[in-house]
């Protein structure tokens, strides 16, 4: 049994995840804190460090959220590109930049991407562009880490749980159960997996 | 002949890119402004515009410029990587959503990446994560532009002229002549290629 930090634990990328660390004692944090065991922005490092300061010693983090602006190009401002990029991207480079401070020798890191960087829709264009950053970010850190440290990164499709909210701007996609996303986030967790891009598509 | 603006017209990049311009009319611009016939600071947006108001009519872009931060993963600071991200990745994207609006019909833009984000190197991650940024940029925005606008983006490994500058950071890369480079971003500016990633490796 690992002690494992969820992040996002009550948003649905939180649950999906949930299902994979039935086998963990399971430490959960959001930004609002609401329902959770701690709070924690990860827009803030700040926020992030004070978060591992309090939370002590544990074997793994577990990354579902990097809140994105949803905007066709044109007319999308520098402040909405820039505050996807400081959530998704900044955000998860600083969980595992600090985190990797506190984390146990060989624990790991599972960030999350998506699958528009590969599958383009319409007014996606900054979750896209991040989940590339943090896909390559994942290989790329991985070769970097010290003590045996894991980084991987969960690039999912769409879940059914949130098809009603997203499945009208994503035509022709297949939603996938968030049990089998959770399963994504187990190889990462429990697996040996390493610098991996864990692709959840249907 | 088309009007094309070469961004880091006196850098070594910005140098390989010209030899593959000599059909056109090539008006220059750098940060220094230095011996080029404009200045620009692709990391303010208000730089950006004054330029393209300045600049008038034009129908091709072609930058060369992308300033990366080279550092171990975990000695970088959250500076560090705001200052790559606001150079290579978000100076880029604001070329392109600035550009798009005086560019003329059926203009194309041309964007560098670079090949470390399928290379990987020590040092080079904030570059790499960057790359990666811009290369499903150019895939994702050039289904969203207008008036028949083109966006591709040149992915190179390292110059010949630029070898004794980085040939110790990277053993066993084979770099490549700056003419060859030249040919990938004429392919992109005489060409009909939109939404691509030209590749020059060796």
């Amino acid at each position: 049994m690992k002690k494992v930090i969820l992040i996002g634990a009550q948003g649905k990328m939180g649950q999906a995840a949930l299902t994979g660390l039935g086998n963990h004692q399971v430490i959960t944090a959001s930004r609002s804190g609401k329902d959770c065991d701690y709070q924690i922005d990860i827009t803030d490092e700040n926020s992030i460090r004070a978060f591992f300061k309090k939370v002590g010693s544990f074997d793994a983090v577990v990354n579902t959220v990097g809140a994105c602006e949803y905007e066709h190009f044109v007319d999308m401002s520098e402040q909405q590109w820039l505050s996807t990029i400081m959530s998704k991207m900044m955000g998860q480079i600083n969980l595992v930049r600090i985190g990797q401070e506190y984390i146990n020798d060989g624990g790991s890191f599972t960030l999350i991407s998506g699958i528009l960087n590969v599958k383009p829709i319409p007014l996606a264009i900054a979750d896209a562009v991040t989940s590339s950053a943090i896909d390559t970010f994942a290989k790329c850190v991985a070769l970097e880490m010290p003590r045996n440290i894991r980084v991987n990164v969960v690039n999912p499709t769409v879940l059914e749980e949130a098809w009603d909210v997203y499945g009208e701007m994503m035509p022709g996609f297949q939603p996938v159960p968030g049990k089998l996303v959770g399963k994504a986030f187990e190889r990462s967790v429990d697996g040996f997996l390493n610098g991996e891009v864990i692709f959840v598509d249907a």
